[in-house]
């Protein structure tokens, strides 16, 4: 967006990230100009990292790069447990005011980064392909890989109750990069720790939505960690994935976001595909299976919500 | 390979691939060292792009960097057809002085890039995560789309046909990142060409490889564009795999390949899942689910090797 842009001529992400206030104005941007039905709160999954001990920046067109990411076991032990009501005040700050600036227009959604995904850019020390580091710790020293999702489930988990007890209406898990696992890794290396922060704000009663991508093969172990919506991407069919995650859960998703750089035909076409394996049930929450892309044509976002706001209207009346 | 780095140092990438003295020798290294099954010519799938308009460099720990990345309708047009037989006589000449060297150990495999993975190539200019440049020609300008993986369905059809004319055995076609489109986009934009290829192949008698990743939801699409055998990676299950690819084709895979860079006992049982997964049944082809990453440990390899061996011996007198 370009309101976006603008702000980010000025600062940079992690500045937005830790100032309440520049934080709460681009949460709202997408709810004043594309008519979005929630708002999520302008946050970075890295931020509970840098008070844990590993400090890092974003490098232009390359994503986050670690100063010294994770590379033994007594790198892993050196990490500290915060407490994210003190060390991650901002956020909670934002989602405070947030909630003010909405005053009930749309509820808002708070989040944080699964273990396995925080942990991979951790020890990758930025993006990665093919998480070979990751795994190789995960696979060579379990015991070290468990103590390191252990500590980032708490941390992870209390950052989420505060989010709740800031007004948090609902609470997205990101756990984007664990389709890179196939079902046994998955079950071994990531269910525990993702099923106890999904269970601890499962108590609070607030709805939690669980994400990944990549993750057709392993979408039912994903929703046995927890998660009252899982979300799918876009290279499974969306009835295909509920089927896997069980018609007892919602489900979200799963438009490719490239669709939204092509032409309006297109894009409407693969909308309603999507909306049709809905098949106008409740418990699907429409939306990209990733994030929106930086070139995204803002008019494309907003004609694609008219186009499913509409169309599920035409459906209730149908 | 230590053997395989010695030269490195004295080598590019591409200087290798462009000598068949050099690309003979590393082809033969596996064979020697690790007693492989199997030879594949060593060679890099970009070679056709470059002298068809688009030269190309190695960027060290970034892999390919294009010149100048396709833009748009006008640069796809002014892309040349090339005869193989001419502008990449080297790889010919390899694949001929390896079957001369090999004399008969083992086959030797020939290979190519599929048109949708070259394409994205060319379009991002190099590697991408969402390719989003490459869908976006697709969805904007299907026509143009297809004419680029026309031209290089051809050019790669007429390489492939090169390929087994100078003696490689059995033809590998690399589709590598064609598992980031859904069932419907893989078979309106991908499906006829790569179609083509494995067609054209497959009149030569010469057994084919139709080789992807994260193609879960994809793969009995990819069984119909092809492939007397069809590869399948780690994420997904080697009998599910096996099911939706059709009994009647054989399998290829598909041991994660960061299993390599774990302890033994972890790297056997997660080879032993995937030989009793396929159940003794002739028709699979163990491999690794990609490329073998660069930091894993050749003695591992090795072990895997016997391994593999000595289990299907087992299951033979069992």
């Amino acid at each position: 967006m370009p309101q976006y842009r603008a702000l980010r001529e000025r600062y940079g992400l992690l500045d937005i990230c830790r100032s309440p206030e520049l934080a709460v104005e681009v949460t709202l941007q997408p709810v004043d100009e594309i008519d979005v039905d929630a708002a999520i709160i302008f946050s970075d999954l890295l931020l509970p990292l840098e008070p844990m001990g590993l400090p890092f920046s974003f490098v232009k067109g390359e994503g986050p790069s670690f100063d010294n990411p994770l590379k033994s076991e007594s790198d892993i032990d050196r990490l500290r447990a915060i407490d994210p009501r003190e060390e991650l005040r901002h956020v909670l700050d934002a989602i405070r005011l947030a909630r003010e600036a909405l005053d009930g227009r749309v509820p808002l959604i708070g989040f944080a980064g699964a273990p396995f995904t925080l942990a991979s850019y951790a020890i990758e020390g930025g993006p990665s392909r093919d998480f070979a580091k990751t795994k190789s710790l995960m696979y060579g020293h379990p015991d070290a890989w468990h103590r390191l999702c252990e500590l980032l489930a708490g941390v992870v988990s209390e950052f989420l109750l505060a989010q709740v007890n800031a007004g948090a209406q609902v609470i997205q898990v990101f756990d984007s990069w664990v389709g890179s696992l196939n079902t046994a890794d998955y079950r071994e290396f990531v269910l525990p720790h993702s099923k106890r922060i999904l269970d601890a704000v499962k108590a609070t009663g607030v709805p939690t939505i669980h994400f990944g991508t990549g993750t057709s093969n392993i979408l039912s172990d994903m929703a046995e960690a927890g998660g009252d919506v899982v979300g799918a991407d876009w290279r499974i069919a969306l009835d295909d994935a509920w089927q896997l995650i069980g018609e007892d859960r919602a489900i979200q998703g799963n438009l490719d976001p490239t669709a939204l750089l092509g032409p309006r035909h297109r894009l409407f076409r693969a909308a309603e595909d999507v909306l049709r394996r809905a098949g106008g049930r409740p418990g699907h929450i429409f939306n990209l299976g990733h994030g929106i892309l930086p070139m995204t044509p803002v008019h494309h976002v907003q004609a694609l919500a008219r186009f499913v706001h509409s169309f599920r209207m035409a459906e209730v009346r149908g």
